[in-house]
C-alpha cells in the first residue's frame, strides 16, 4: 500500500477508549535488542524465564501434542483443569484457564471495568496490569512501595477511600521478588470495599515459603489469584496460566474469553508438568542456591540483594542513574536484565536466577560492568 | 468455597456491558460430546480442523521449539511477519499477528466498536465474530443468504444505510463453502461508507481459486485480510493466524494486544509450514478430490453438496429436522459433525473433508445414519 493513498491514522473510527490511548508497548523484547544490536544476547536474564527449561516430562507431552496439532485444543480445559482443582483442594469450576496471567488480566480487567472505574494498584508494580486497566478506560491510583514491599496498609487505606472495583497486588511482588504473610493479605482482603475484588499475582508462589500463600479456600472471600506455567513450571512460552476464583467469575469470564484460545501443546505440557513434582522442587532448590550466591556476589561488590522469594533478585546498586547504566553495560556485555520503572526501586536492577554455569558467567559480567559503572 | 458463604452472582459488579451479556458459548466442543458420551469419537469432521495434519517440516519446527518453551516467544514476531510479508507483497508493518482468527476478531471489534455502533455480517456466519461484537456491546444488523452465498449485494444496501464501523465477509465462506469473485468484493469495499471498515475472514484462502482472493495490496482500500494456520496448515491447535491490514490499524492493535501472547511453538511451526509449500499443495490436492468423492456420495443418496472452495463441504438434507436428525444419528455413530444455525442453511450439514481413509468410514457411516433419519 503507497503511502501518498494510505488513508491517514485520524480518518480512521477507532473506539473512544482505544482512540485516546498512547502508543504503548510493555516491554522491549530481548529479540528487538537482539536485532537493534544486530547481534545475539548471550545470557538472557531478564524477564525471569526458567533457564533450567520445562519439565522432561512437560516436554516429551509438548513434542508429542505437536503431532496432533490440526486439532484445537479443549476449550474447556477438562483434565488440566481437574489437576488444578485437586493441586489446590478446589472445585474446577473454580479453575479458569488463559493464555498466561497476562491473559487473564486482561479479561478480569474487561469483566469488572467500565470507563472511568477506579483500579488500585502499587507504583512501579507489574505494568501490563496498568496497560489493561488503561486499554479498558479505567482508573489507576497507585500508593508507593515501603521499604521495597507493597504497601498494604497504604493499598488498604486507598482502597477504603477510592471503592475500586479491583485491588492488584503481587504475592510474591515483580519488580523486588518481596513477599507478605498470608494473614497480612488475607485481612486485606477482609477490610476491602463491598464491591472490590483482590487481584492476587501469584506468578512466582512456587519460589515463596508456605506462609506467604493465602489459601483460595476463603469462604466468600472476593480474591482472585493467578498463577503460571510461565515462571517455575518453566513454560513461558507456551502461554498458559489459570486463575483460582469464584465460580460467579469463572463464569463471567466464560462470556466474554476465546473459548478455543489455548494452545493444545501448552495444555499437555501444562498436565505433565504439574505431574512433575520432583522436577519443580529441583529447580526451586537451584534456584534457593543461585539467590545465596548473588547476596555473596552483591556482598563482594559492597552491596545487597533485596531478599526474594522468587526467581530474581534485585541488585541494588544504589541509585537509579547507576543503575540505568549498569543495565546498559550489561547490555553491551550481551546481557539482558531488566529494572524496576520508579523511584526507589530503580536503585536496583532484576536479574533472573538461572543454573550453574550461567550464573557463574552471570557473576564475571556484573563484577565487570560493575567496575565500568 | 462451599456454596452457603460463597458471594452471589448479582453481589458482584460487572462492568455495564458484561453484566448485561447472556451466558454463551460459541460451540460445544468434541471433547465435550466425548464426555457426555462416555465414549471416544471415532471421527472427528466437525470443526474443519486438517485431519491431514501439519506439515512434517512445521511439525519437526514445533517439536524443536518445545525444548525452547521456557522462553516467551517474540512478541514482535519479526521473522513470521517478515515471512508472510514477503508472501503477500506488502510490508511487515501492515501484518499483525494473532493467537487465530478469533482472537483477531476480538481485537479489531474492540479496536473499532464503542458500545451500541452498528455491526453489519449475514444471518448464520461465523458465531465466532458475533460473540465479539455482542461481547463489546456492539449492535449486529444482519441480511440473509442468498443462494447459499452472503449476499454482497444485500450486504452493500444495509452498509450504506446503517453505516457501521465493521461489515464482516467470510469469502470462501463458512458454513456454506461458497465464495464470491474478487471483483465484487472489491466492488463492495469500494462502495462502503467513509468510517467502514470491511474485515475480510480469509480462514479458507488456500483452498479457494485465485479469482475469489482480494488483492491486499489495495491502495487506500479499508480492508483487512484475516488468514490462519489452522486450516489448510493443519496448525488449529497452535492458535495463530494474522491481518493483513493498513498499517494504522496495525499500529492500533499494539496499543491493546497481548504483546507476548502468541505461543512460542506456534510462531516456530507457522514459520517453517510456510516454507513448505508443496505439503500445503499436497493437501489442498487431496481435499479436491475428497470434495468430489462427497458431490458423488450426496448424488448416490439423492441429493447434493453445495460447491465448496473451502476443505468442507455443506450436505444438502433437504431440511432443518432432518439435518438435525442426521448430525445426532451421526453422533450416536461416534462421528462428529456440525451444521449451520439458520434456515435455509441448516438443511446442511457440513462434513470437513480428510484424508481418503476417514473419507471412505465418513461416507459408510453416512449413508447408514442416512437410512436411520
Amino acid at each position: 500500500m503507497s503511502s501518498q493513498n494510505r488513508p491517514m491514522h485520524d480518518r480512521w473510527s477507532f473506539s473512544q477508549i482505544v482512540g485516546a490511548l498512547p502508543p504503548s508497548v510493555p516491554f522491549v523484547p530481548p529479540e528487538a535488542l537482539e536485532r537493534r544490536m544486530g547481534r545475539a544476547l548471550r545470557l538472557r536474564v531478564g524477564a525471569n524465564e526458567s533457564n533450567f527449561g520445562a519439565s522432561p516430562r512437560a516436554r516429551a507431552a509438548m513434542r508429542e501434542a505437536a503431532d496432533g496439532i490440526h486439532w484445537y485444543g479443549d476449550p474447556e480445559g477438562y483434565a488440566l483443569r481437574e489437576a488444578l482443582a485437586q493441586k489446590h483442594g478446589v472445585h474446577s469450576s473454580e479453575i479458569a484457564l488463559g493464555s498466561g496471567i497476562d491473559d487473564l488480566l486482561g479479561l478480569f480487567v474487561r469483566l469488572f471495568i467500565n470507563p472511568g472505574d477506579p483500579v488500585v494498584t502499587s507504583l512501579g508494580a507489574y505494568p501490563t496490569f496498568n496497560y489493561h486497566v488503561e486499554g479498558y478506560g479505567g482508573l489507576l491510583h497507585t500508593v508507593p512501595y515501603r521499604d521495597d514491599c507493597e504497601d498494604l496498609q497504604a493499598l488498604d487505606e486507598i482502597a477504603r477511600r477510592k471503592e475500586p472495583k479491583l485491588v492488584y497486588v503481587a504475592n510474591p511482588d515483580n519488580p523486588m521478588g518481596t513477599w507478605h504473610h498470608r494473614e497480612a493479605l488475607a485481612a486485606l482482603a477482609a477490610n476491602l470495599p463491598e464491591r472490590s475484588v483482590l487481584l492476587l499475582d501469584e506468578a512466582y508462589a512456587d519460589f515463596a515459603p508456605e506462609e506467604a500463600l493465602l489459601n483460595p479456600d476463603v469462604n466468600g472471600a472476593r480474591v482472585v489469584h493467578l498463577r503460571t506455567f510461565s515462571k517455575a513450571h518453566g513454560m513461558a512460552g507456551a502461554r498458559i496460566g489459570y486463575a483460582i476464583a469464584p465460580r460467579a467469575l469463572v463464569e463471567g469470564l466464560d462470556k466474554i474469553r476465546n473459548h478455543f484460545g489455548i494452545n493444545r501443546v501448552a495444555l499437555a505440557g501444562a498436565l505433565a508438568s504439574l505431574g512433575d513434582v520432583s522436577y519443580i522442587d529441583s529447580v526451586v532448590a537451584d534456584v534457593e542456591l543461585g539467590k545465596e550466591e548473588y547476596a555473596r556476589l552483591a556482598q563482594s561488590l559492597g552491596t545487597r540483594t533485596v531478599p526474594s522469594a522468587t526467581n530474581f533478585v534485585a541488585l541494588d546498586v544504589g541509585s537509579g542513574t547507576r543503575a540505568r547504566a549498569l543495565v546498559g553495560a550489561l547490555l553491551e556485555r550481551g546481557v539482558f536484565v531488566r529494572m524496576p520503572s520508579v523511584a526507589p526501586l530503580d536503585r536496583c536492577i532484576r536479574i533472573t536466577v538461572g543454573p550453574a554455569p550461567e550464573r557463574a558467567l552471570l557473576a564475571d559480567e556484573v563484577r565487570t560492568a560493575w567496575q565500568e559503572v
